[in-house]
């Protein structure tokens, strides 16, 4: 559960643009301000060509009677890479391809909305990497990532913040939320923390000793 | 892990419509055909007013300024359904409240989309009920239920089936799919069930002997 991968702080993180439902511009235009380095998923490509971003990477496995190579000369320079392993998904696959080229950060957009298979496979399957890349999964709703095993954090009262274990995770502390937990143990679909939220302007800390829990800062809008 | 709730044979599934992402009205037509009794969760009575449905029951903590008593006028009889325990969701109070009412199955939409947090745990939450009450959660693209200990099903070729564990589900063994679990564990966040698919028109079988798996019948739209 430790988080050892060395920070390059000069470098801005990347972001994949995966094939869910597409966020607001608003939201897309803030990300790329501080993402040079953009990779799309697959099909995605066809509505994000059209959105006129550039684009550094196009990444999957192409599978469905999609021909990547019409898109090659939309923008110039584009890297095309093929990634026809099936045993994971292009999002993965995307996410070790940023890690092997030394990323330490990532934000990832569309990966939620449309299919529940993707959006429930996408927001959970970042756990595995957090030894390797920081990620964050954001969409117009939500803010997603894994809580560090300690986290600390400053909100205003009242930010909504639920806590997913995804299975289990045990051994959680909080302060400053409206229902504390104290040295408890959240399991997905039996007993969860979702829609806590903070209880006063200041930090927020959570920590916990055992599985994966995700933070999700989500709003009503 | 056993299913032995007594099936009133002669009684349509319930309907929920929940505050997520609204479906499209064909599916919502679809459903209320087959749904004589419809249960609306707090403020989305507000969205589902605008469509003219008849609805049973309005059901919630109504704790955000929204003000039920103005809908009573709107339809009669409407029965309005005060729910303020903050230890469960709205989704969980009203499956309660059918399970009361002795309901056999209930089906679910606007469950997902939008909050992430709302959406997961919509999603997983259902797993709790299996031995009250037949849950399948619908939208757009996506058919969610929890797969019994024992699943057969008549497929055609190439139908998208993913397996999603709530947390580790064990034991499994599938029949008929394009990639076959033997004794197989699946883990959430680290070994899913995700994108398989059917691999010859005829019966699907699945079985498993721990935890708790959802089948998920997903399209691309």
């Amino acid at each position: 559960m430790s988080s050892h991968h060395i920070v390059r702080d000069d470098q801005e993180p990347a972001l994949i643009i995966a094939n869910g439902e597409a966020c607001s511009m608003e939201l897309l235009n803030q990300l790329l301000e501080w993402s040079p380095f953009v990779v799309v998923l697959d099909s995605a490509i066809e509505r994000v060509a059209a959105l006129n971003i550039k684009v550094d990477v196009l990444l999957g496995d192409f599978d469905h009677n999609f021909t990547p190579d019409e898109f090659s000369s939309l923008q110039f320079p584009i890297e095309i890479i093929h990634t026809p392993d099936q045993d994971k998904t292009d999002l993965e696959k995307a996410i070790d391809f940023l890690i092997d080229r030394k990323f330490p950060a990532v934000n990832i957009v569309w990966a939620t909305g449309k299919r529940a298979d993707h959006s429930i496979s996408n927001m959970t399957n970042i756990v595995r990497f957090q030894d390797k890349i920081k990620i964050v999964m954001l969409d117009d709703y939500s803010k997603i990532f894994r809580c560090p095993d300690k986290f600390e954090k400053w909100y205003t009262k009242g930010s909504p913040i639920s806590l997913i274990p995804v299975g289990k995770a045990g051994g959680i502390m909080t302060q400053n939320l409206k229902w504390e937990l104290t040295d408890d143990e959240l399991i997905l679909g039996y007993k969860s923390g979702n829609s806590n939220e903070v209880s006063e302007d200041g930090l927020v800390k959570i920590s916990y000793t055992s599985g994966d829990l995700l933070l999700m800062e989500c709003y009503d809008l």
